[in-house]
């Protein structure tokens, strides 16, 4: 039986429901998180908590920085109960701005913010890590504030079923004819041995392995530019790769179907992969 | 207490809860519709039923027309459960892709939608109609498939609540110079006599009241036309109204705190809001 958390209680997760009311419920009226934890530590949680308040804080649902900061023990209390402090897992995290009857605008000051989280094993796929990942290009019909971690994603559904419908794992989208980011991880293309991904803005999520998969770059000697990958120069990049909480930094080896490069994980892309696992298993390591 | 239906049940509105694995609780995955009932009968059934089977067909929500077309006879039933048959009232309707474990891309197939409707007590606004409303403008951010009906409402929920701030009523969305539509209503300026309002697109919610207030117009020989209206043309119109569900046709006589024309409802919209609003009573007065 999972027990999961739902607005200071812990219950089994089947007994774990909101209101049709709720706001996230009718209007995705909320922010959410996924982070991954390693025997036990989660990874870059400051990161994921700072992400998490400024979101809120845009969207103005009022959850500040010491309530998110309290769900850093939602989450060890999950692993606990959940008999994950050893092995991986991650923990999703979910903020909504509560319950109340359906207005477009605010509910009353007062309404309590619906709070749910849930833990879950997680193992991660070696062939993904090895082998690479295929990839679709798909159109990025989205809103322009994804920068903000909303539940409002029927965008990146849409995208990621038709990857999945392709056989493939990962949407590439594609705005304005260039690559912004994947549905759910960012992206990265090398292109003359230079890193490149869309820069820090409102068009992608400023993933917090994007962040560590940059530094990895960096740290090994890796050319990194913030600079929009055109349609034109992704079909042509010798390497692609991905890099998300629950993907890590993964190879692309085909998009819409071609090989990318010959088809094999390129030489850059295992540089930064090997670099960025280092940092994602350096606390645990450090813990044993 | 409130009689609502949620999955093939009618129970108390505050016992209607769904898991927090829903998919329109984490991904605002699902499609909604409102519907105005006068004395006991859903105004444009059809209309209504048509968009929300051609929504939910888009987004590959299982759940087809003779579906939807069942959702009539669950209107009716809560609108006799609720005392409702007199007077009027709206009814909320929602169908999601269903609860499974989350996953971006679609569940398994046989994964049930989630089928949530409740009906309430409706009073039209006499304020509303006779003397008008504010509107501010606002950036349109959202994404562009606005010609479907989901609950991916984040865009409209922050204009909104912009608009409420400023003591008005409706966000005008602009987007790349030109007025799309209302966060929650179609948008309308009088511009040398003609009725202009953004074209049948992905960029706007092809409103059923839209439809019927353009057939008002064309009824009272008003001439219409769906062309776009510039920010510098809608700046400067005569008359402003909006159309909706919630508010019939209602004249929009203030925009960013500055007169809209004299800062009265305009004769050009008077005549639509006549025409439409004897529509909308035509069959309710037929039935009695």
């Amino acid at each position: 039986m999972t027990t999961a958390y739902l607005n200071g209680e812990y219950l089994p997760k089947e007994k774990a429901r909101v209101s049709v009311d709720d706001r996230g419920f009718v209007f995705g009226d909320g922010i959410y998180e996924v982070v991954r934890v390693i025997e036990g530590s989660i990874f870059a949680w400051p990161e994921h908590a700072r992400r998490m308040t400024h979101g809120l804080s845009e969207v103005r649902i009022p959850f500040g920085a010491p309530d998110v900061d309290g769900l850093e023990a939602v989450c060890l209390r999950l692993l606990a109960d959940n008999d994950l402090t050893s092995g991986e897992a991650t923990v999703y995290l979910q903020v909504t701005r509560g319950s109340a009857p359906r207005t477009h605008y605010f509910p009353p000051a007062g309404t309590q913010p619906t709070v749910y989280a849930a833990a879950s094993r997680f193992t991660p796929s070696p062939t993904m890590r090895d082998d690479g990942i295929a990839a679709i290009t798909f159109p990025d019909f989205r809103w322009t504030r994804c920068d903000l971690k909303t539940v409002n994603l029927m965008g990146a559904v849409l995208a990621r079923e038709a990857a999945h419908e392709a056989g493939a794992y990962e949407a590439f989208l594609i705005r304005d004819g260039v690559l912004t980011e994947g549905a759910a991880t960012n992206a990265f293309a090398v292109i003359d041995g230079v890193v490149r991904t869309y820069p820090l803005s409102n068009y992608i999520l400023p993933g917090v392995s994007r962040h560590y998969a940059l530094d990895a770059a960096r740290d090994v000697g890796v050319r990194v530019s913030e600079v929009p990958v055109t349609q034109q120069e992704l079909l042509a990049a010798a390497e692609l790769f991905i890099a998300g909480t629950t993907t890590d930094v993964a190879p692309v080896v085909s998009l819409d179907g071609k090989p990318v490069g010959d088809g094999k994980p390129g030489p850059v892309t295992r540089q930064v992969q090997k670099a960025f696992l280092a940092k994602l298993y350096a606390p645990a390591a450090a813990a044993r």
